[in-house]
């Protein structure tokens, strides 16, 4: 999907994140994506709200998945860690 | 939904609420769902992921709903959170 674009959500203040997601349908991209892990989950469904919300009511919900992920630490250990995709796309 | 059975998740540890739902499926509840506000979110993804990969692998996320709720302190000031559902379906 060349349309497709991707907003990591880390620990910034969401406001953040969310002036990037506008950025990105204001300026004409049909769909964006948040991907998030671990305690920035949260976040990110925050962003979503807000964008829905406050920002682009147009935009929809178009798909959620979760996800565990393995995160292999410099000692070599590996620890799981859940993962969030919220799909946005402007109707 | 008769079947329907709801865990809301909290501040406790997150094995607490894996336990809960392991019991629930066990007990012959085909739908669990998983209720979370603000940052215990993540704590709903991370029990929806360990039932799945650890305890009950025929556990499917048969869907996840985002949605912004109000909330009015005692002074009567009202505050967004945001919330999460997922819901679990035993195959």
């Amino acid at each position: 999907m060349p349309e497709e674009n991707i907003v990591y959500i880390g620990n910034k203040p969401v406001m953040n994140y969310v002036l990037a997601v506008v950025t990105q349908v204001n300026g004409g991209t049909a769909q964006v994506v948040l991907k998030a892990r671990g305690r920035a989950i949260s976040r990110a469904v925050d962003v979503a709200e807000i964008v829905r919300n406050r920002f682009i009511p147009e935009i929809e919900i178009e798909n959620i998945d979760i996800s565990t992920e393995e995160i292999v630490g410099n000692e070599g250990g590996a620890t799981n860690v859940s993962a969030i995709e919220i799909q946005l796309r402007k109707e």
